[in-house]
């Protein structure tokens, strides 16, 4: 069996902290599992890079990395030193659309031993997974003002929806579902407001719900939808959105569960013809970072998520990514913990303790 | 002094069942505090009206209503009948444009006696307003489809953003910000992902900002910005979106306090150039239509709403408004309840006992 070929970007902040701890994790599960990972770092991507170079990544980056597996990424943004759309739109958003990314999943769930805001909810009782579209929508640079600097100004912003990128997120979405227990699918729109693209988003998720008509789906308005991840966040399953309600719910998600500073995140091309990416949700928070205080926990998760993904969830991937999220709840239950969840313990240690229990 | 006019719209489902409760408690406060009100009912902008005359409102809606001081609005909808893209377009979000009532407003406040989802938090720790662009931006008919039926159909979506629109909100809502004691302001943006619109308001808030010195004021993006309302709704004071985020927003605080059955808004035109419009947030509700079991506490706070705008924060108005809520307060200590609230008291009863309170 040939090695996985894994890219590693730290990039900004507390990327640079937690990268180190995924990588021991990871190590730890390909030994015990025996699988062969081929792990190549890379120190562009980042705000440092930038200021370097004029440029997040060198010109050659898509040759350079096309031709690995995955690219297990940390966060990118410094806003004080390169401002968010530059570093974004030349690195994360860049590997999004242009190894056509097209499907960001994203897990919400209640762990054991992590507090929750919500009253009342046990583990167990919140598990559910935000597939967003992740190349198009309403997530766009097309658009431009007019009488510029006048009374008049004026801005049209475009966002746009293709059949191709509409159809192939909910056939994604749609399959997962009927791939789990419940087979339940609820599509986030707002046809109700905006009147071109949405009705066109809905009557697309009534076309492909035919295809699977043991899923048990409906849509639902974001406004709304976004209320019953807080009063009902047992009742979902798959829940399929668009680029920015994608964005928006997911984080809405982990934030009811307590976990934002723990949720991983899978940017995937499911057809392999590109790297998938992996990465914590959290971001480099530039704050907290210098400190060696960071949960590694998201990161180590989206190791987890990478594994399942590269052995298309069987056999020695499989059982791995099992064995990390086990370790996981575990150090949860017993420590020792980061600040964050209200322990004293650094990045390193809550990373050496994962990878000693995997 | 002459009378307030107002034109009372009960609309579909529920909405009939509540605005007569509204009306009751409105009275009320008026014999209390001496209040000259003059409420005209009107049996269109509902989907039944839509049935029978193949529009939902008479063709000269417009020059009716114009006279009127305030809009004191049911609910619209039944997409059993008519789809709600009709129903609403055509009528509650007309209301809006042509009003020009380009204030959304919607209180979030966690009130004594209703069980709130969050753990641990008690009644006057979340107490905010979100402010919402009602008219412009992301709510729009504006695009069209490409190569349609085919593989290669698109659709393009346009938002629209004027000097005009996104100034005059940000200065309502830093008004409104500095009349407050903790002055301070929250704009939700994405201008990290949607790369024209946002970065031009972002622009604007800051822009706007400098008028209002007193007012700590801060951008956040509207993905973790939705974390925040479930982990630290206590942070906020105004928050100000645009039309889609704040549609986003105004259900999200509501529900993180527990209200989103009980929550009140106000579609201000500031200016009074044309009439208010004063309404629940919960909408029409079919599933419990009919039943008499829907709480009226959103359309009676909606009406103390009313009360305040039309006095100017001052006097009989003012009290009024004050009286009525403390109304609410104590009915919702009291008793008696609705179903929602776990009690068994119809529509009417807690109408009664809220006006009798008042
Ligand atoms: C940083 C930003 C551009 C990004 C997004 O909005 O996609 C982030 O919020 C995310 O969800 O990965
Ligand atoms: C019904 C719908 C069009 C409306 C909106 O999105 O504005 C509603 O959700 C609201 O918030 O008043």
């Amino acid at each position: 069996m040939r090695a996985y070929r894994i890219a590693a970007i730290a990039g900004d902040g507390i990327g640079q902290e937690v990268l180190p701890e995924g990588l021991r994790v990871l190590e730890a599960a390909a030994r015990r599992f025996d699988i062969d990972l081929s792990i190549s770092r890379f120190d562009w991507a980042s705000c440092d890079y930038y200021l370097q170079h004029g440029q997040m990544m060198p010109d050659n980056w898509f040759d350079t990395l096309r031709g690995f597996d995955a690219i297990y990424f940390g966060a990118v943004g410094m806003p004080d030193k390169v401002a968010d759309h530059v570093s974004l739109w030349g690195s994360l958003l860049k590997f999004r659309r242009q190894f056509d990314q097209y499907v960001n999943l994203r897990p919400v769930r209640l762990l054991p031993g992590v507090p929750c805001p919500l009253a009342n909810r046990q583990p167990g009782e919140i598990d559910f997974l935000v597939v967003r579209e992740n190349t198009e929508g309403e997530y766009s640079a097309v658009g431009g003002r007019m009488f510029e600097g006048t009374e008049r100004e004026l801005v049209l912003q475009q966002a746009i929806f293709t059949r191709h990128g509409v159809d192939r997120i909910l056939h994604h979405a749609f399959a997962l579902a009927q791939s789990r227990p419940r087979k339940k699918l609820t599509a986030a729109t707002k046809s109700n407001g905006i009147a071109v693209s949405m009705p066109y988003w809905d009557e697309r998720v009534a076309a492909v719900a035919q295809h699977y008509p043991e899923v048990q789906w409906e849509r639902q308005h974001v406004d709304i939808l976004a209320a019953r991840f807080v009063l009902q966040p047992d009742r979902f399953d798959v829940v399929v959105a668009s680029n920015l309600f994608g964005d928006i719910l997911s984080d809405l998600g982990p934030a009811c569960t307590g976990t934002i500073g723990l949720a991983a995140s899978a940017n995937l091309n499911p057809e392999r013809r590109f790297p998938s990416l992996f990465e914590p949700v959290h971001g480099s928070a530039p704050d907290i970072f210098g400190k060696n205080i960071a949960n590694p926990i998201a990161m180590i998760w989206s190791g987890a998520l990478m594994l399942d993904f590269l052995g298309r969830s069987q056999g020695p991937c499989r059982a791995a990514h099992d064995a990390i999220m086990r370790a996981i709840e575990s150090v949860l239950l017993s420590g020792p913990l980061t600040a964050d969840l209200g322990g004293r313990a650094s990045t390193t240690e809550l990373g050496q303790a994962i990878a000693a229990a995997v």
